[in-house]
């Protein structure tokens, strides 16, 4: 056998199979059908939402719900759905499509205009949170550190763009400036959580080991990524065209949704390895292309990119939302102690958000919508609610189980109050207007 | 820690997050930038072939060749994309969405009308490089049994369709006869292979055990091999626009997309389960799907169903060229002494397909281009080698890793072949018509 396992390696050349795997089995068979399943989900929920009058993504979240807690009612065949590797790594994909595509709608210079209001907007949407994040902390948990509370506050800042993002594209709404406020806010917010993090955790780990905080840490991440989107915006505005008229003189068909998705994925890898949330990166690349990057390659196809990313985004976009509801837990309500704690931290969660509409710089804007957009948490709140469970303070985890939990209830809360909520703060603020 | 552990179930809830990794990266970060690598390199080998006149499945594949051997230049960068699991299951994916790109091109009764040919193609194409494989085998390893022989016959009856069906797409021939029988005797020998693969490692097991060989179980598979592409085809073809009317009566965007998508994703599936690869559901899928099956949708976009997947497998399909050609290990070259078997081996693989001309029942149809066609052998002559290693006779593995290696070279020769012979062999074709 030792002679045959060095050649196992040649038996990578054009395989694509499992060398421990000699039948004729493929393993994306598993995977397409979870991706049917998914698929067809999606659009029933999604059917289901239209015919009540809500945003199909608040469809798609519930199809995931149901199938992701069936397990309680005995059937379990969709359990491997939510922790398949593949699957997983194709939600990502979709939310990073989404969120080029949503940047495709606008261009940095309409970011731009709309930047003194996301810069307060976000500012006032991380301060307000944490502070009462904190002060939730002080009041149901007085026996815990301030750090703890801190922690609490922490988990409160951030602001999940998808979900918003994408009730915005299905109510036709993201050419609004509300929608850009909402959508450039959360950038920022997303470089505000990532110091946050690394402020308070260096906190507290110095506290634990008795040695001084340094801030140096945080101001190099700071640094980094306000770099990054400094640099991209403007390098990115003014090398792209240069890229892509180069890009455009190779021969062969596709080279539009090549080039754009390239862009793209480079400038979502820049920001992960910055530190930042990929979907930040894509975002930015979105709102660097604009149409004129197309015009090289009008000769082949006439489409625009962003009607080449439609399909890859209808295929890919459902999956993140449908794998979202799926792991939405039901079990993690049924413990009555842990609801009231929950229960404070969801009003903290949105009243804080609401602050946000003291940030908007000018008149004729939606306030309440902008406040409703930054309410759900999302991933990142749970990412610091992770990091403060791993983080041990006089031996045992800054953030304990119970406080574990009800933050996961928070984001469950925030993230599906907030389709129907934002559709009817739209329609509302329309009704205003025209009157 | 007890209390924490059974709420890290929890944590799965929204979170798309490695529970081990509480900092703020995302594993994604990774799979875009090997994504954003892939897409460029295939552009820029498909814009080389093309300069050379040679259909741009060659020049990715052989950009995929560069990325994947740089390391023999000391460049290790792209080593983790050759085994880098999502980048894998993309890959897979892409080919799916190959063939069933190349299967909506045709018609269920397009391909019965050369099922004859087909049939008389993939039975001689499977029979002639089975007695040369077996006939190499005796020649030049005359101290090995006759079992031996006899697998290194069944590793050249497989064929690879995605290449040739790659090459077809890139000269936009897919509508012709040729491509027709090609593609049929692709499926069918794909259930022969099946058998085949049943048959011989079922009497190899039985003389290993010393039990009798029980052909039973090869007669279970190919008739359930039978009754999937029989049911697909009759079944399919009278249910499914019946199923796309009911579906398109949902409301919501993309439909026509996921009603596609979803069909071809359980007919993969079912294929794979059945044992068959599951290219062969998403082609069978293809043939299913007719322009009337789009009508119901047309309201919403008014693409054809083909235009919706056409910038899904720009994205995908070069995925799985690049991968092949990075998987391709050129050390596999150097060994002089397996160099004469692995060349007698691509005679006899090269000479067998052609035997495949013969079967084709009238006139008019470029012999010599199905012939070529039918070369390539890619994965399944692999999975085959690999079994063979996998089975013990007398104490040592029926396939050896001299063995081993010479099919890895005749399955790379065969693939990189076809694309420029197949070019050639058409516009010859064309050339005789026309004169």
């Amino acid at each position: 056998m030792l002679e045959y396992l060095p050649l196992c390696d040649s038996l990578g050349v054009f395989a694509l199979i499992d060398p421990a795997n000699a039948a004729h089995t493929d393993p994306i068979g598993n995977v397409v059908l979870m991706l049917a399943v998914i698929l067809i989900a999606a659009k029933l929920g999604g059917h289901a939402a239209a015919r009540c009058g809500q945003p199909a993504v608040l469809g798609e979240l519930l199809a995931g719900v149901v199938i992701g807690n069936l397990y309680l009612a005995g059937v379990s065949w969709f359990e491997p759905l939510k922790s398949d590797a593949t699957i997983d790594m194709l939600a990502r994909l979709g939310v990073l499509i989404l969120l080029f595509e949503v940047g495709l709608e606008s261009t940095v210079a309409q970011m731009l205009r709309v930047g003194a209001s996301s810069f307060f907007v976000a500012t006032l949407g991380v301060l307000t949170p944490f502070a009462l994040g904190w002060g939730v902390g002080a009041w149901l948990l007085p026996e815990e550190s301030g750090y703890v509370h801190a922690f609490i506050g922490a988990t409160l800042t951030a602001t999940s763009v998808g979900i918003t993002a994408r009730v915005l594209r299905d109510l036709g709404r993201l050419q609004s400036n509300e929608a850009r406020i909402i959508l450039g806010a959360a950038v920022i917010d997303d470089v505000m959580g990532l110091v946050i993090l690394a402020v308070v955790s260096g906190i507290i780990t110095a506290a634990a080991s008795g040695a001084e905080a340094s801030l140096a840490d945080s101001g190099w991440i700071l640094a980094k990524a306000v770099v990054f989107l400094v640099g991209a915006l403007t390098l990115g505005v003014w090398l792209s065209p240069h890229l892509f008229r180069a890009y455009a003189k190779l021969s062969g068909p596709g080279l539009l949704l090549s080039a754009g998705l390239a862009f793209c994925f480079a400038l979502s890898w820049l920001a992960g390895w910055i530190g930042l949330a990929p979907i930040v990166g894509a975002f930015a690349a979105g709102l660097i292309l604009e149409d004129h990057h197309s015009m090289p390659f009008a000769e082949s196809g006439h489409r625009s990119l962003a009607d080449w990313i439609h399909p890859l985004s209808s295929m890919l976009v459902p999956i993140f939302f449908v794998l979202m509801g799926a792991r939405t837990e039901l079990r993690a309500f049924q413990d009555p102690a842990l609801l009231i704690l929950a229960g404070v931290l969801c009003v903290a969660a949105v009243a804080g958000k609401q602050a946000c509409s003291l940030g908007i710089v000018g008149g004729g804007i939606d306030r309440l919508s902008v406040g409703i957009g930054m309410v759900p948490r999302g991933e990142v709140g749970l990412i610091f609610a992770n990091m403060g469970a791993a983080l041990q303070l006089d031996g045992k985890p800054v953030v304990s189980g119970a406080v574990f939990s009800a933050v996961v209830i928070m984001v469950i809360v925030t993230t599906f109050i907030t389709p129907p909520a934002l559709k009817w703060s739209l329609a509302r603020g329309a009704a205003r207007r025209t009157s």
